[in-house]
């Protein structure tokens, strides 16, 4: 299956993935033949990070294994230990882009080319394990606070809400952040996968692959949706306002943000489970969202017949995370974390 | 004119471009239509600068003010002077990769998509002035040595090889330096100009981009080749050798470094510059390259007929750099230098 990517881009063609594909008729898309939408609803972070890396879940014991192997590897590395305070100038995400540059400089990893898989596995956990905590220090040194160590009982999504915001999180939280990050981890070609595939095809290492990865991130076209959905949803009060707010939208040939996908003709699976899982968390946002949810399909439906525009998956991951005590500046690199 | 991008990356269809265009069949290329040969010929590096920037050659009073413009943003960035003892672990082009993320973040830049040209210009002539200052601090660091500040008497060439030696650089070298720089500052579709527009497709900040693109630099497979030709170089010895390797490489299917391009398929006019530019600085190096040139373009021809295989821009970049006195490590940091 082939797709197109990212505006700005018309034309590029690009190839077939194995790890994760999108079909957009059905609405339907996978991580190496699992799908994604059963996965988040069964299984931890963990697990489908194990069959990300592994092309297989992992039984009982590999999980433990796996849990064990990557939870030292969230402690903040040596080389940023010395270095973040001279880093972390400016937003998480360009904190974490020169994080990731230095950590693979100090680290000394080589061309992707010349290395061996498991060699690449080894930086790619190490990565994967350091970014919640690279983010959470980014955001706590910018406001003046210290960071906050990762700890050894709790797993990845509990790991980030406690980095973050340096108490215990709940449960339900815990859980809701884990499906949004499982729903997250890989979305066929879009344009942070795209910068790193242009990038290892050079050669390069681990480091520069992500690094550009992180960038594509930053830009408002591709990262920035989930803030700029929960922007709208400050602004409507209520569905009446809603539906003012997506005539002029549209008669002002803007993009309504949170709603539509290029790849997706159906409702989007995941935006599906997304809002479920806004449901279970509750509260007077979540009701909001559901009400100006309503509105916004039923007149782009009237303005646009025809273009099946339904919530995509921008919506109702701002309302998720949100409900999880995520501040608003962490979105993109909340997203990043599972990216990675 | 479309063309098709990096290995890897095969079926990977890109648009056109404005700023520099390659034609193969012809073996001609052209920086906003003025040709890049002619330019490298005539022309100073600053004055090509300006001509990218710009869009046309600047006259005498241009040229001054723009040189003047210039001058003081080589020096190294405040937020960098603070930051480089901690980022200078590793390759100066991993180091670069670090200094351009730190510095965009530490300036705040905002993203490509929300900025004003003449900001986007400002920001371009800040990155491209203080490559040169970065990637000679990051190799004297390496060393052990302190960095070389830039000198406000010498252009960017001449300034490239003062930071980095910290000796006066010869006329006759810096022109040579001058000549190589202005034939690679753009030539169409490549891996790293690539990967920067894909990262700016999403409208992600001119750092993000050029991390990105140095990224992309730093892989083997595009930024490596000058210095493996001139491994190559240090292993034969003399043209009999030569052919023999030549035979040895082709029957192991390996790739012969320096030969051939995705491009061209007639003598690539860059190179027949560099050669000229090469022959001109002489040596007993540039004597022995000129006859294993020989005795490869012989073999290849014999042993792949029908190919056009003639020597491609890195086989003598490798030489002119080296010629300069320009260390191989410093070999890819330099082509970052005129890419940027």
């Amino acid at each position: 299956m082939t797709t197109t990517a990212a505006p700005g881009l018309e034309g590029v063609v690009v190839a077939e993935t194995e790890i994760g594909d999108v079909r957009g008729a059905e609405g339907f898309f996978h991580y190496r033949q699992y799908s994604a939408v059963e996965l988040a609803e069964r299984r931890t972070f963990e697990d489908v990070w194990y069959l990300m890396v592994h092309a297989g879940l992992p039984d009982a014991t590999e999980a433990a294994e796996f849990e064990a192997q990557v939870a030292p590897l969230r402690a903040m590395p040596p080389a940023l230990e010395v270095a973040l305070g001279d880093l972390a100038v400016g937003a998480p995400l360009d904190v974490l882009r020169s994080a990731v540059s230095v950590l693979g400089a100090a680290a000394g990893w080589g061309p992707t080319l010349d290395i061996s898989h498991d060699e690449l596995v080894a930086q790619s956990l190490q990565l994967g394990a350091a970014v919640p905590t690279i983010v959470a220090a980014a955001h706590r040194l910018r406001l003046g606070l210290d960071p906050v160590a990762p700890r050894g009982d709790l797993g990845h999504a509990a790991n980030l809400l406690w980095m973050i915001t340096g108490e215990e999180p709940a449960p339900a939280q815990v859980r809701a952040l884990e499906q949004y990050l499982i729903l997250t981890i890989d979305h066929g070609f879009n344009s942070s996968t795209f910068a790193a595939r242009v990038i290892t095809s050079t050669g390069a290492d681990l480091a520069s692959a992500v690094c550009g990865a992180v960038g594509a991130l930053s830009g408002p076209l591709h990262g920035g949706a989930p803030s700029r959905a929960l922007d709208m949803l400050d602004r409507v009060n209520g569905p009446a306002d809603a539906e003012q707010w997506v005539r002029g939208t549209v008669a002002a040939g803007d993009r309504v943000m949170g709603f539509g996908h290029r790849v997706y003709s159906t409702d989007d699976p995941r935006s599906v489970l997304l809002r479920q899982v806004a449901r279970q968390l509750g509260g007077r946002r979540v009701d909001a969202a559901l009400e100006v949810e309503e509105a916004v399909v039923r007149t782009l439906a009237e303005l646009k017949p025809g273009r099946s525009l339904f919530t995509n998956v921008e919506f109702y991951a701002g309302v998720v995370m949100e409900a999880c005590g995520i501040p608003r500046e962490m979105f993109t690199p909340t997203f990043a974390v599972s990216r990675t």
